[in-house]
Formats: structure tokens, sequence, C-alpha cells
């Protein structure tokens, strides 16, 4: 998807740090045995390896579209957060994912890009991929948009 | 959402049957916690309890937008199924969902309708309710297309 | 879809006013022959005929799905305006559209719904018929977002 | 986004062939004042002039979201185009559209991309510039899909 510039100064220094914290208090995540790979300005990585627990039956060994459209969601939130002013989160209004591949291999890495990042809207990209003995196949594309809000104030979901 | 409606005939008398063994196959609906509520023809609920492991730590007791879309999803895919003729199943191709309200409550429950069921593709929607003490309250809307596919072939997304 | 409470006041009590005014000023929907139908609080109807200038070349007499999309769009838009404060509009974030049924018949109404309305974030659904000597049939479904914006200000996709 | 390979050979010798043609005969692309530019394998773009006709009313030089959702649509059509078998065509399943900044400039082109074209699914994206004086800014991101049929036969959606 478009190339994020990256040379831009981050509105929050300790992004990565942000980042680590708010993902380790995900228990979601920990309950599919997600972790974070890259961590850049504008751009996080989820990995999950591919243990029987989060396939599909449909087709052996395919991992369950539920939880590709899970790591792409957190990929875009986390992405978003990186460019996030301090004190400020974003909240997930939408996504929408396109199964491209069998989600078939070792592990899955969900590789979420903040396309804008504005004061009322972010909106994020997500490519997921299946690695198998290190080659990448894309298995899943989505777009999503967050709403930045503050995090002691309420979601603008309420 | 369009009522389906409910009083043709099945192509696959046991849809019900098939339902709960297909269901019961899913392990990342044990992971999450999830259970089959109403199994009618072309609708089907999944339930899921509000507990700790799903929670997003954005806000105080809201469930992950992941697992949102991960019920939503599999609701839409078994709504699908009871429409299947036998020996078919139905592939996600994609789907989308919308966050309309904070997700807190006892359950959620996602009911997932069949909108359209054809030989070459299924449309299905979704309508996600957080239910407090009895009360239901809409969290979020889901769309989504499934590819019609047999289930001892391969994958359209192969 | 989830049927929208109409007994609330509005907040703009001349919200149909206010939709003819602007959609009259809409250029684009005189280009493809589109008229309001019904207005209610939180629901507005477009119509457009099935002229041949709208139409899809892939198969006789189908309406071309951009089209479909743009009524779906409009329709959305206008049904989160009704609910808006006064001075306020809702500028476009997103939508997703699936196609349900060919769309052939004498003309397309696209009926838009509020499905909810914030200060941050307004969420509204669609769905398309093709209406044929008074029969109508379900031809496509759409969910969309929308931004409220004061229309003096700027855009917030500036 | 992902590059498409286009070294591969194309399933049909006379793609661009094929889109020139499709594409004059689509009454609704004229109706907008569209045009094409670019044709590869797997990649088609579509240009239209930011006339009056085509402008939103919400904020002053703004290309409707409707417009932009159709020249997204028909710019993933055409790309799926260029990789069909002779004497197959791509029908619209569903597609969703991020508005990313505002649609302001002298034209706009929309590059449709085929992700993923298989013989029961096409996947495609796009994205959508606005080019003021040679510079161009990303203005909007689509993800669609499209289910393949013979062009003698019917669609997938009668």
């Amino acid at each position: 998807m478009t190339t994020h510039s990256r040379q831009q100064l981050p509105k929050n220094p300790d992004y990565v740090g942000l980042v680590r914290e708010r993902f380790a208090q995900q228990k979601p995540m920990e309950l599919i045995g997600a972790s974070l790979g890259k961590i850049e300005l504008g751009y996080v990585e989820i990995r999950v390896p591919c243990t029987e627990s989060i396939m599909s039956i449909s087709f052996v060994n395919y991992v369950h579209g539920g939880i590709i459209g899970m790591i792409a969601d957190s990929a875009m939130g986390f992405a978003g957060l990186t460019m996030a002013e301090p004190g400020m989160v974003g909240v997930t209004a939408e996504y929408k994912i396109n199964m491209i591949a069998a989600a078939v291999g070792d592990e899955l890495v969900a590789c979420g890009q903040s396309v804008r990042s504005g004061s009322r809207l972010t909106v994020a990209s997500a490519e997921i991929f299946a690695v198998s003995n290190g080659d990448r196949k894309l298995v899943a594309m989505a777009l999503g948009t967050l709403i930045p809000t503050g995090v002691r104030t309420d979601s603008p979901l309420v």
C-alpha cells in the first residue's frame, strides 16, 4: 500500500513504549498467542503462530478468517497509535477485510500502516502474510477507520 | 436487516445438525468461549460471555473489536451454511463491520442472516448485540460475502 | 435493518427543507437523473429511473454498480443529515456495498437510514431496491460512516 | 498496494483491446466524463476531469464521494478484466472505499490493480489520486471482489 513517510517526527516520542505497554494489556492478543513484530512510526506488525487453536475446520490447516480479521484490526489500530498525540488513542470505527489466499503456514504476520492520521479521523490499512520457511504469501488485505479520542475520556462509541 | 423468508424448504434437511457439528470443530470459537444460540434456516446466533479475556483495554469492560468481528464473521458463515446444498460449505471471501456502540454487557450475541444464497455467491449480514440484564443494545453491524465450495474440494482461495 | 426510532424530536426542526435544499445543489444527482423520495427523521430515499445512460454493458439492462454505490452513499449521507444539529453536515469517511441481485427494473430506490448519530461519528445503512411494475427486489446493501462537521468549517478530510 | 507481477503472460493476448472496447460501451463513464489512462496486465487507470457536474456541495470544489466510488469500482473491474480468460468478464460482488483527503484538483485518477485472479474469485484494489499541476495526492483507497462469469451466460447476481 501507499508508503507512509517515516521521516517525520513522532508526536509522541515514546510511541514504541506506548505500543508495547498497551499491547501487553490486550488479553485477546494473549489468548490467540499473538506478539508484536516491527514497530515504526506509522507501522506495526502483529505475529501469530499457526497453532491448532486458531484453525478453521473448513479446510486442513487454514487459519480461521475471524482470527485474520482480529490481527488485521489490531495491527491497524496500533499503527494508528504510533501517530497519535500523547494522551490520545484511536477507537476502531470500522474495518473491512478481503481474503486473498488460504492462510496456511508457520505463522501469520499482519502489517498495519497508518495511511492518514488526522484530528478527527485516522485511516489505516493492513496486509496479512502467511510465512512458511521464510517465504511470505499475501493472504488478506484490510482497510479501516479509527476515531481519535482521549485515554481518559469516553469512547466516541458510548 | 431484510427478513429472510424462513418458509422455504432447506436444501439440506439436517442443516441444524450440520451447523452444530461444524461449530463444535471450530477451535477458535472454543478459545473465546463462544456457543451457538438459535439456529433457523438462513439464521444463526453466536453468543459469547463478556469475560476478561476478550476485553479491549482502551476503555473499561469493552469487548475487543476483533472479537466482535470474529463472531460476526462466524455467524454470517453459519447462516450461509444453513442454506447450502448437502456437501457444500461457504468460504469467507470478505467481510466488513461497523462499530455502533460500546460493547459492554453480560454477553454478546451475533445474529447472522443469509441475505442471498446462490450457486456462486452468498451474501450475509450480521447484527451484534450486547445483552445486559436481558436488555439488548445494537453494538455492531456487518456485511459479508461467501463463496460456495465442496467440502471435499479445494478452497476457492487456494 | 434495525428500525430507527422516528418518534424522537429532530435536532433541526427543518431537516426536510435542509435535505431538499442540499440535494438540489448536488450536480452529480442531477447528472444521473436522481430525485428525492420519502424524507423522514433518520430516513431518506433516493430514486433514479433506469435509463440507458446509467446502464452497465456487462449484461443487458443492468444498472452500473458505480451508480448503485453513488445513490447508496447519497441516501446514507442524507439520512445522517436529517439527524444533524443545525449548522452541521456529515462528510462521508467510508462506505461499502454488496450487490445482491441484478439491478434490472423501471427505477432504483436507495433507502438510507441513520443507524447511530453521535457527535463524532454517524453510522448509516442503505438498502437499494429495483422496482418493476410496483414490485420491489433487493439489489444491494450498504454500510457507511460519516464524520459530523460544521458547514462553515473545513472538512475533516482536508 | 501489493505490486502485481506484470511479467506473466496474459490469458487474453488482446486484453488492451478488450478493455478499450468495453470501456467505450459504458454510458455511465461517458456521463461523468471519464476516460482510460494506462492499461497494463493487472492494472488499469481511469481519469476524470474535476468539472462542476461531479462536485459535491459540502465544500467548495470537492468531487462527490459517489463519483470517487464509481471510478474506483470501474478501475478495479477493468484491472480484473485484463487478467480474465477470453470470453470471461468479472461482475462486481462488492467494494468498499475509504476517503483519505479532500478530492480537489484538476483531475482524478483511479488506479485499479488485480491483487488476485482466480477461477471463482478476483480481488482488486484501487488508489484514487487528485492531480493538481502534475502533483498527485492520495484521496481514497478501495478494495473489491469480482466474480468471473462468461460474457454470454447469466450474471451470478441474477
